[in-house]
């Protein structure tokens, strides 16, 4: 090939050397500029186009290196061989579209939700802002692998005030949200165990770790929690429990059945308690109860908590306590992972934590929780013929279980005719009982007492 | 019982209901108050004490909410059966101190390198005001578990002009950081694969891979790439690879090898190949190479991308690219996973991105990337007859392959000597080749014009 006439448009935005580049990648995609073919030399081309040398230099070093040209030492540059792939069309299918469409209701009793009004934004702001406000490198450069120790030292103090959990700051893993910590976990444990789960229980976890490929058991639930008898028979060696405040019975678990299910984690080498203080900052009545950690002495509580449940579902910051014993596995098996959480986000969780607010947040939301609690309570009175209330006195859920003939679909069909949305037991159950009695969920964190009476109303009149 | 004398005091900070709530449950613990033991009533107590009878029942209702005392009807309060395991004392064990003592050199040539004062901090400082100076209550609620609509979209665009990547947002998922990417995309892929990896590779990558359980194998990398040949005869069905720029040795993936790659994986129902595509937005000559995810026609290729490298290293924000043919198994196994990432960060980044800021950045960190490259190739130029420079033209490291008689721990320890950190390429070697030659990546994209020039100074007298 001695000439190729490219119609260049100097007025383009694209470069020239752009410009005669894509003319002879199509041309040679296309087959137009066949294998084997010699171009022209950059001297003659340049000439040709009324361009300078430089411009089909780097024209045909980009053709060069991605590979479509090769250049032989003193004869010049051609066209490479290429197989044909390319010249398939792009399948036309279409994208499934998998967005549901989420209906709003005009109440919605989700047991997950959070009030959001209560959210300190201003403080939030003035942290951040104060956070950036240097231009610190260091804030932007790559952080520890478990979190910045400032942060879990934070943590640890809160968690020994707060929770009774006895730890050091070294034991404590940083992540964005309960899920990724269950995945790192997962890396520290390895897969050759099989884990329990209290039936119902909190699906997140169990999807989570069924997801993992993880083989699961599942356990039932007498009214002090997880069956350790049931446990003991089943060949789990590691139990997933929520034992201040089951989720979503709201048992909490006594001590006697706490000191069993340590003592079932003592007994053989390598079985693990996994403890899910998921919501335990809401507690209504006295003071919290204390977690299982606490009690442990042989290392075998694996601790779990999390932020986006005490200061509001976007902030992605979780953490697990893992005991000494599993201090090694985490150093050879995951601590080579990179953090997940932004250093800027752990200070401001930790300014938030160490200045203060992160306690009187929680005084304000579990002050408005406990009266929208009361509301609640106050206002299925009328109902007590009907079903029998439980789960009272902590979280942000109360339960309902009706002996009135009606099925859990039938209780949350009529609540939906009536704009209502309402949860049925059923979604937390993994295996269905037998002669379970038609059990629904009331979460009322994102209700104002208003809603909450107005709402209560209605479900009187539909359920009857 | 009949009398509990409790010392209390009045003007403690600790509430008087919890001072005699600790009281008993400790008596109860050390076994001064035996099991099966009947408490005072409320009625005596209060009086005993001369406190309100709500004082001495908020106690007791905490000591039975954690099970310490059981309530017989009628009859009174009773302590319950614990077993003992709590008296068991805390082992002593100190914790192993993992903190690795990290010396600092006085240059550090390291490949991971990122230029922190470049970083447009009063930007970001003004973007993160901005999205928080209204009260938005929407930001702080649980977002998309696959990112945020608007930041997905912001970065489909992004990569179609910018890396000729074909993708709808649908197919985009957002993560925190690219070990989680991989984390999660193991959950879609599931377990049943073998992955193989270019040696040498982004160990990184490779220790991930290992840490969640799959089988691997290496295949060796030719002035192309990846071996496709080897790769056929490895069982491996996963090919993980990095053709715009492989890592470490820069080599650029020629159209020829990534139409072969493509072949191999059309070839086999279930065959994927993961393109990491690190650190593609630094090329120094021409145009940034187009992604191997833009050719491919069956959906087989799976691009992972990452803002941490070209923002800064604290930005924990990655995403991959799905094909179309993964998305129903994202959506069954893995789209319940909530997000990784905040509202917040994602609606920063999709600002950065969308008002032109990343563009900004990029071409300035580029300019200053480029100088330091080329003012290290100028460095370098005099050592020229000891080794050969090798990785011009991309990313932010050379590699320099000696044949001066010394080995790599040789040439790395009298770099040492001289307060200089370099690094050897058995770091990225899986296996380690027989004759392989001695090799030392120099990362220059954390050092000034000014170190790098020393620097290399004295590497030139202590490599002689």
């Amino acid at each position: 090939m001695n000439e190729l006439t490219i119609n260049l448009k100097n007025h383009s935005k694209i470069p020239l050397y752009e410009q005669i580049y894509d003319y002879i990648k199509s041309n040679i995609q296309t087959g137009r500029i066949p294998y084997g073919e010699k171009l022209p030399s950059t001297r003659a081309l340049s000439k040709h186009l009324e361009v300078s040398r430089s411009t089909v230099e780097l024209a045909y070093e980009q053709l060069l290196s991605e590979g479509y040209i090769e250049s032989a030492p003193y004869r010049g540059f051609f066209v490479a061989q290429i197989d044909e792939l390319y010249h398939l069309e792009r399948g036309q299918e279409k994208l499934r579209i998998y967005k549901e469409e989420k209906k709003k209701y005009r109440y919605d009793f989700t047991p997950n939700g959070v009030d959001l009004n209560s959210f300190p934004y201003n403080v939030w702001r003035k942290l951040s802002k104060d956070i950036l406000i240097d231009d610190k490198t260091e804030l932007f450069r790559s952080g520890d692998p478990q979190g910045e120790y400032g942060f879990r030292n934070a943590i640890s103090n809160y968690l020994y005030q707060a929770r009774g959990v006895n730890c050091s700051p070294e034991q404590i893993v940083i992540g964005a949200g309960s899920d990724y910590i269950l995945m790192l976990l997962s890396m520290i444990l390895g897969l050759e165990h099989r884990i329990a789960f209290e039936d119902p229980t909190y699906k997140q976890a169990y999807r989570l770790v069924k997801g993992l490929s993880y083989p699961t058991v599942t356990v039932s639930v007498d009214r002090f929690g997880m069956k350790v008898s049931e446990l003991e028979e089943s060949e789990a060696d590691i139990a997933y429990v929520t034992p201040s405040h089951q989720y979503p019975t709201g048992i909490v678990m006594p001590i006697r059945r706490r000191m069993e299910l340590l003592k079932w984690a003592y007994q053989k080498e390598g079985r693990y308690i996994i403890e899910d203080d998921y919501d335990s900052e809401f507690r209504y009545k006295g003071k919290p109860i204390p977690a299982l950690q606490g009690y442990d002495v042989q290392g075998k509580v694996i601790y779990l908590g999390t932020f986006s449940k005490s200061i509001a579902p976007a902030i992605r910051l979780s953490y697990m306590v893992l005991p000494e014993s599993l201090m090694e596995a985490y150093h050879t098996q995951a601590s080579f992972v990179n953090s997940t959480v932004s250093k800027v986000d752990q200070q401001i969780v930790q300014k938030f934590i160490e200045d203060g607010y992160y306690e009187r947040h929680l005084n304000k939301t579990r002050a408005l929780y406990k009266n929208r609690h009361d509301v609640l309570i106050e206002a299925l009175r009328p109902m007590e013929d009907i079903c029998k209330i439980s789960g009272e006195n902590a979280g942000v859920h109360l339960l309902l279980t009706f002996e009135n003939g009606m099925t859990e679909e039938e209780l949350i069909s009529r609540a939906y005719e009536q704009d209502i949305r309402v949860y049925g037991m059923s979604d937390y159950c993994i295996k269905e009982e037998q002669g379970r009695k038609p059990t629904i969920l009331l979460g009322y964190a994102n209700l104002s007492e208003q809603d909450i009476r107005e709402a209560v109303k209605l479900l009187n009149q539909c359920w009857r």
